[in-house]
């Protein structure tokens, strides 16, 4: 049977010349980059050059990359850290009904240590409401966390805009940005925001590989001790044949992008038509033309999703699950 | 030059059979463990096989493997997961001056956080003073965490002593194994411990990768929230390639072990007779009898260890640089 994948926003295969990339730092250059010799320190320059690759692609300074082990880290790291570090200042922290529940489970966690969270709503199409977020800005408010695009109807946040609302009250704007990449320009500079998740497996890069900008100047605690590696924001021996993955996959996708997301949208289009098409009583989900390319969200009458779900898998055919509808009511 | 590599215990290659088994995972089986369909299932299979392979190992159930981001990783979600999930009951925590600093920072952070933490002395040889772990025991010890064998000279702890000595008093033994998988038999029934970390990249598995035991009943709290993985205690989309390779490395270093533990210490033997006769003012540190196959380390007179690394690596020779002569003092 024919198989089609169609859940790259679950997780995606790694793309040949990353793992043949990787495999080389398996076998040669797999020094500590923390040890003074030669293999060491040919190991250190690797890292860098990953270091500089990622910086590159989003528009930031080497320096405001840190790598990690996923987007759940780098989500973790973010809100958790900058919480941690800014609780003096305030402990009110603003984030969206529909993040990821790594950012969303964070949220939990830290009210129950006595931080307050607001948690906005999001309209029909999945756009975080601007009005709700102006009218809960509070004096003691900290750290604003919003997704650059979501993972279930793909709608891509208006992160500029909430960037510009709480710039000038010297409030934290931390985005998660697993989904953006590779599927929509993503520059830190023009979203406006300190800091951004990004994971290598949504974009044909290695699972257990991920990054945390953090801008020059912002205050964040780590969530680990130990060593010295990653300027002590994060210790561990670095994942170095996982971190080149990252770079070169992160370097593809972004050379691929305008190609890509052209073809690539174009293939979704054509799928929803004809859905639409030939079937009665479906609806999409999510922003017409606020969204990544690589996502479609539909509604089939009352039909349950995980019982469609395991239909088409029984045809070779592979979807993810949505909750989103359910968020939205 | 011919390149010569003396630092396994920072950081090994990755074997070859382990990086092809790899590749594997990045091209094929590529799918995400938490999804429904075939790919994910799949997926969750070769994800649950790692887990037996690594549990059989080490004489676990694999219900007791927890995979994470490597040892440090592993290291924080031990000690700190247990003095969280156990504060309650008491706030004293026991463990060695030796110890890697991703638990004696740990312990650092612990006490400002309220925490009370005993560092027990070790003797000459690096054996850790059980007469003073018995004097430092308390009704409200919660946790011991003494390492399985020492980073920088090799020696092996009395583990399943120290066990006898605080099972009936309810508190939890973990153990840091990092340096002792693959290097001595490890059995976490025999060793009497109730969590372990280890790390792939000790034992020619990849970077990036780790493993937790945690012994059944054990109460231990989570460091990051997000998604159910790891049966809620360690969120994030598994890195399915690195558990693969990891459960590899871990049973063919078991599977080779009875051998190489002769080959490599009869290696070490010969290289230690050969610089104590040619070298004047020359001492091993260390135990002589209670230490892993694998490790050599030698003070020089007054030579500094960070000068003669950078000499030997002149000379195409990579070694490790100790401060653990610094530790004894």
């Amino acid at each position: 049977m024919r198989e089609i994948y169609f859940d790259n926003a679950a997780t995606s295969p790694v793309r040949a010349e990353v793992v043949e990339i990787m495999s080389r730092f398996h076998w040669e250059v797999f020094g500590n980059p923390s040890s003074l010799h030669q293999p060491g320190q040919r190991a250190k320059r690797a890292l860098e050059d990953a270091r500089s690759a990622v910086a590159d692609v989003i528009g930031a300074d080497p320096k405001e990359i840190f790598f990690t082990s996923g987007g759940t880290e780098s989500n973790n790291l973010a809100v958790r850290g900058v919480a941690h570090a800014m609780a003096g200042r305030g402990q009110h922290i603003i984030t969206s009904s529909i993040e990821h529940h790594s950012v969303l489970n964070v949220c939990h966690a830290l009210e129950k240590e006595g931080f307050e969270v607001t948690y906005l709503p999001v309209d029909r199409s999945g756009v975080v409401d601007l009005v709700a977020l102006q009218e809960r800005i509070r004096t003691d408010t900290i750290l604003v966390s919003i997704m650059s695009a979501n993972n279930e109807v793909g709608t891509v946040q208006p992160l500029s805009q909430v960037s510009t609302m709480i710039r000038a009250r010297g409030i934290v704007l931390h985005t998660d940005a697993c989904q953006a990449i590779g599927k929509m320009p993503v520059s830190v500079r023009y979203l406006g925001v300190d800091l951004l998740s990004l994971t290598a497996h949504k974009f044909y890069g290695p699972k257990g590989q991920g990054a945390l900008y953090v801008k020059k100047g912002t205050r964040i605690t780590p969530l680990l001790q130990g060593g010295h590696q990653e300027r002590l924001l994060r210790p561990g021996t670095e994942n170095l044949a996982g971190i080149a993955g990252l770079a070169a996959a992160i370097r593809l996708a972004s050379e691929a992008l305008p190609a890509e997301s052209i073809r690539i949208g174009a293939l979704r289009d054509r799928l929803e038509r004809g859905v639409l098409s030939r079937i009665d009583d479906v609806s999409m989900n999510g922003h017409r033309d606020l969204r990544v390319c690589n996502i479609a969200n539909m509604s089939f009458g009352d039909l349950e999703a995980e019982t469609l779900l395991l239909v088409l898998d029984m045809h070779g055919i592979s979807v993810g699950c949505s909750s989103f509808t359910t968020t939205l009511n």
